[in-house]
């Protein structure tokens, strides 16, 4: 597997656009839209939040229907949650302007929204903004790169990544961009996330790899712990490679896994490090767990507590947070087993001894979480499952950026 | 029943004394200890977090015992939590100063903490401090007061109150102090707290009382998410006030339950108002739920979600973030049924009418939510159940509080 430049039109096959359609945001631009030269076979996860937006609903609709999927339209500044008939009404109106421009049927037109919520979105503008980018369809780089740009919201930096395996002699690629800054927490998935690849592959297996390889990803990462209402992760497959379909898990599976897994990864911790007002990334690792899932409460309880994560904005070796964290995670342990160690790129330091603090030194405490990758190792002795989950610091900005979200 | 100028020295029998033992804080009163003259009925509710600090499990083999209880001895700067064999034998050095000094036994004193989890206490000044306090015990006003300030850690202003009512036709009088600032999430109790009464009542039905009551008091305030190591609520009753003692819930039990939760009620509303940073109460109260616990969780979810808590210190009626936060709460409903108003001294505004956003009037929103004290209100027309929880908003001054915490 490499990894190359490009996103979500690298793969054969896939064209994106973009328009400022002036949904909320002025003179910015805010639609994408990713279509396919052929029906494709998608796979999908949602968010688990019980107020699932318009456009959640839609998606699920079509993706649980077992239908193909030939297109995607995205638009920032408004989430199309809350918003009744009306919100759902809007997501019929776009696909069925993606119909009208495209000849793509409007049940295999998916659409995503991230945004203000309760708010209606204006129908009009997203009509004339898919008629435009209709007429700017493009498969090149820049067309990609310029589509992770307009899913933004609050990100600093856009998340896109492509990368290569082979798969029955043939050379496969699998794109993906997402975005993601605030209302960010593991349920399912947790943020808009967009996969394409030319692989040729059965839709069942293509579900059940993409919702295994979330649980250890997108899954894993938290900003805030408030899990969105328009969560959406689509994965589209249209078979362009000219592989052997996959059809049973074959190695052809597995490096299709493997890859999935890298680009899944990779969308995950760039979220998490551009988490609103994050400094740093923030990742807690634990091994030694009684199981699996233990493992991952634990780390991702770690990275959710408000207390530790203004304990790495301030590097403050404060390590109790870190335990009083896992302690009320709901993962059953003894105290008297666990190890705590700080790492980064600038050492590795023992703070809590099974059972006992540690007179360690601050100052290499205060080198280590300087660092913009700060990670919490955490021994716990009772297994031998382990678990990485991410996320960011507590900072000023934070407040800042959500205090004042809607102005 | 009726509130009287007090605090946990108001009722027949019961004494405080303070002193600055430089437990971690230099030239601050951290250390308290409250006495009573006889041995006492003791209830008690501590943290659910797996990692108990020593002195919560020194408590909990007392109360859990059944043994009575005569004295409590406090301090604040460090929580003796994550210090193994160490912290729990200095838990048992205070309870031996205490017999040493006052003749109290040793195994019926209890001790609390609270402060810097995962260093050590200095047992030499804790015991020095508990001999300096066995000379200056008070049942005065001022002792009271001063024990409730010498709790404090980040809180701002302390928190006492005192009632009386009447059972068996004597006057009883409940008194009640309690601290807690940040690390505040429901979960059996969530912060330090004690209270002491001149009522005779079986131990039985009093931890019954408590239990019950903290459901709807304590355990519905939120700060930030982070339960502590060190939650701990205590309710010390001796008998003094000579009511015939309540063995069955009668009348003068219903009387008692009624003041229990009065008092409860008022600590729990003055600690989330006194969260780290707040600048306002933010309250949650969720009606017409399909079963109690419904309500408690979705009400909880409301002032617990980080999105929230901003949008309520901008003064921003966002509402779709509350609505998502009840959303992922784990309650079951249908965003359609739901109705939600913003609530204050300033007015009463419905934002969202059963599944759909209402066009509001943003200036009188903006209005409703300076006020000091705001509530959301959801109607969710599916039952009859309700439940209020209480939060604070999340300002710039939590982070800076505790990206600082230690130093």
């Amino acid at each position: 597997m490499k990894e190359i430049k490009g996103g979500i039109t690298s793969p054969k096959g896939f064209k994106a656009a973009v328009t400022a359609a002036g949904i909320k945001y002025q003179g910015r631009t805010d639609m994408a839209m990713v279509t396919c030269e052929v029906p494709c076979e998608c796979a999908g996860t949602f968010t688990s939040n019980v107020v699932k937006a318009a456009c959640v609903q839609w998606d699920q609709k079509l993706v649980y229907s077992g239908r193909p999927m030939q297109a995607v339209v995205v638009n920032s500044g408004i989430a199309n949650a809350c918003t009744g008939k009306e919100g759902f009404d809007a997501c019929e109106a776009t696909a069925k302007a993606v119909e009208a421009a495209l000849g793509i049927p409007a049940d295999t037109v998916a659409v995503a929204s991230t945004g203000v919520i309760g708010m209606q979105l204006p129908v009009e503008r997203l009509e004339n903004g898919v008629k435009a980018m209709a007429k700017t369809l493009e498969a090149s780089i820049e067309a990609s790169t310029a589509a992770s740009k307009a899913i933004m919201t609050t990100d600093t930096v856009n998340k896109e990544i492509a990368v290569t395996f082979e798969a029955d002699g043939k050379l496969i690629t699998l794109g993906g961009m997402s975005k993601g800054s605030g209302m960010i927490h593991p349920n399912m998935c947790t943020m808009l996330g967009f996969l394409t690849t030319d692989l040729a592959i059965d839709k069942g297996l293509m579900q059940e790899a993409l919702s295994e390889v979330i649980k250890d990803t997108f899954n894993m990462i938290t900003v805030d712990g408030d899990t969105s209402t328009n969560d959406t992760l689509l994965l589209m497959a249209d078979g362009l490679a000219q592989n052997t379909r996959i059809t049973s898990k074959n190695s052809d599976y597995a490096s299709f896994k493997e890859a999935l897994f890298y680009v899944c990864r990779y969308l995950a911790r760039r979220m998490a490090s551009d988490g609103e007002g994050a400094t740093k990334l923030f990742e807690a690792k634990v091994v030694n767990a009684k199981t699996k899932e233990d493992a991952r409460i634990l780390s991702r309880a770690i990275v959710g507590s408000n207390l530790s994560k203004a304990a790495i904005y301030g590097c403050d070796a404060n390590f109790g947070r870190f335990l009083c964290a896992m302690g009320y995670s709901g993962a059953q342990f003894d105290q008297n087993d666990v190890e705590l160690f700080f790492e980064s790129s600038e050492g590795r330091l023992q703070v809590f001894d099974k059972g006992t603090p540690l007179d360690f030194d601050e100052e290499l405490a205060v080198k280590i979480m300087k660092a913009s990758e700060v990670t919490v190792y955490v021994d716990m002795h009772e297994g031998s499952e382990e678990a990485t989950a991410w996320g960011c610091d507590l900072t000023y900005d934070y407040v800042k950026i959500n205090a004042d979200y809607r102005s």
